[in-house]
């Protein structure tokens, strides 16, 4: 009983008070954090700076390759580092349903300490919330990030400037992140060699901003994958842009358990890849720069901006075949994230 | 079916996009969040901003005095404001159930939108969660906000310099939000006559920091309530605290539930009020100030800092006899935001 979460520790008396310094403050901890007050006072340079947000509500809670723990601090590293931003401040909310073990949140907290620590960024404001048995599936994590725009990336505006024969790029397989969840919750065979490629891309990422590349377009390729993040920027920009597929990195059981089961891997969730647009003429230098990160080894050259207008993305066969990439309805997989 | 949310609402493909721009940007409509990037881009100025979150669960959605959206708003830009911060930026992270009404949900969002307007901040980045049905209650609401503290907030640093004599001021009745989100869980008769107090503080608090009065310490009265409160800052700075039951402002149905269930109204939330602690010299222009507004009407001084630094809080009952309000363990209602 002692080892559960039970409903007065989201009540702000006594046992709240012991779960945020026993456990938040242990593992987060930081001066800012641990003043406790209803806000944390952040100091500004005058820079802009980068504001996102992200729920997480991956089951189950721990796959191979990570836990919801680091995918929700990794996922808003992300979405503040394809902006240009350097990852500062993280608030955290948990929502957490009675009869949770404290054991297992504890697991959960260490990732996120870690994953926060690694990116040079602090945990320093945060929120519990308890609900009755059967109210919530365990746990939900909510992470909202900010981060400071450094100088070098102030200019950079996403997908602005995009240009026929411009080049998409990514930094390695596809589907990894959502077939690894997907072999945790089913208990497939293969979970054992395929993990989740759940990574912060923050050190990489502004490695590439930091040169002088042409760069005109970054964004993590979550939910919805590759096809849906072309789909968006063709629409937003105007532009058209073709796929090849046989230079798109798919790994072996990804690409067996989407042959079996129909998925296409365009379209799965990875929570450690990006996709990148740059100027044909700094392409090679892009992929250089990558591929000296662990985290871009597999970078690949897969696609190109093409003459038209009208917001379409299509994928070249490995045979030769040409088809639309279409923004789909709904979701393969729910609850990847 | 097609008023319903769907698994596909939260999947990254087109009818999350649908939802995102048919009832999101329809109501939260400003150019920084229909740029549609990872992240907003904030300017800053170099002052010291403000960072808080909170997620919200409570049960049911819709209550007298409000709804789940605008207690969302509000408790955000409280938390801003009791740190001295003018809020300005909000993030909203939804997690919803499979089959919840879009109906309702664009009910909440209306709420969210009116309040984040009345206090002129907006509504900058956004992420929606769903699951399937059975594994969330209908609705979980995270806010994240962002102020920047004016130069006349810059000092204020909650509760340090709190001394002997000080007083302590609330700016109205107690219980109403705790005892009118219980009514309507419950049905309970008097529900016609009560409302929850849930509101914006933003306009009532920053009154008060632009005049010279001595405010040494504010913070708003949810989770816990005054009792918790005062507890916290007693503990915190090691002063002792005594209140005087008679001068608390109860209103009558929250008296009655509070004799017929056995609640404590020092330990309801409140998701409108605040305890201020001020220099003796300038409590009756604080009490001024705050009855101004049609939010402190009922402002009253309830307590004093006593002598001591036991960190202890006492009550004086209405006949004169003295009690220990100490930190309780758990909430006596659970889910009231």
């Amino acid at each position: 009983m002692n080892n559960q979460i039970r409903l007065g520790h989201g009540s702000g008396g006594k046992l709240m008070h012991d779960l945020i310094h026993d456990m938040f403050f242990k593992h987060f901890s930081n001066t800012m954090l641990t003043k406790e007050a209803d806000s944390a006072i952040l100091k500004t340079t005058g820079k802009s700076m980068a504001f996102t947000t992200d729920s997480f509500v991956v089951h189950p809670l721990f796959f191979p390759g990570g836990d919801i723990g680091k995918l929700s601090i990794c996922g808003t590293l992300n979405d503040l580092a394809v902006c240009g931003a350097i990852p500062q401040y993280i608030s955290v909310g948990f929502i957490l349903e009675e009869g949770f073990s404290l054991k297992e949140l504890e697991k959960i907290v260490i990732s996120m300490a870690r994953e926060a620590q690694k990116a040079g960024a602090n945990i320093v404001t945060g929120d519990t919330k308890v609900v009755r048995k059967g109210q919530a599936d365990k746990l939900f994590i909510n992470t909202s990030g900010i981060g400071t725009i450094p100088d070098y990336a102030e200019h950079f505006s996403a997908g602005k400037n995009i240009q026929q024969g411009d080049v998409v790029i990514i930094n390695g397989s596809l589907g990894d992140h959502a077939i690894a969840v997907l072999s945790a919750r089913e208990d497939l065979s293969f979970q054992s060699t395929l993990k989740s490629d759940c990574a912060s891309l923050t050190h990489m990422i502004h490695q590439l901003l930091k040169s002088d590349f042409d760069i005109k377009f970054i964004r993590d390729l979550t939910r919805g994958g590759l096809a849906t993040c072309l789909n968006e920027i063709a629409q937003t920009q105007a532009i058209d842009i073709e796929i090849q597929e046989e230079h798109i990195p798919v790994k072996e059981p990804v690409e067996g358990i989407c042959e079996t089961l129909g998925f296409d891997p365009l379209y799965l969730a990875n929570e450690g890849k990006i996709a990148i647009i740059v100027s044909a003429k700094d392409a090679d230098k892009v992929i250089e720069s990558l591929r000296k990160d662990t985290l871009g080894r597999e970078s690949a050259i897969i696609g190109q901006v093409k003459k038209g207008n009208h917001g379409i993305v299509t994928a070249e066969s490995v045979i030769g075949g040409k088809r639309m990439l279409q923004m789909r309805s709904g979701e393969q997989l729910p609850r990847i994230c």
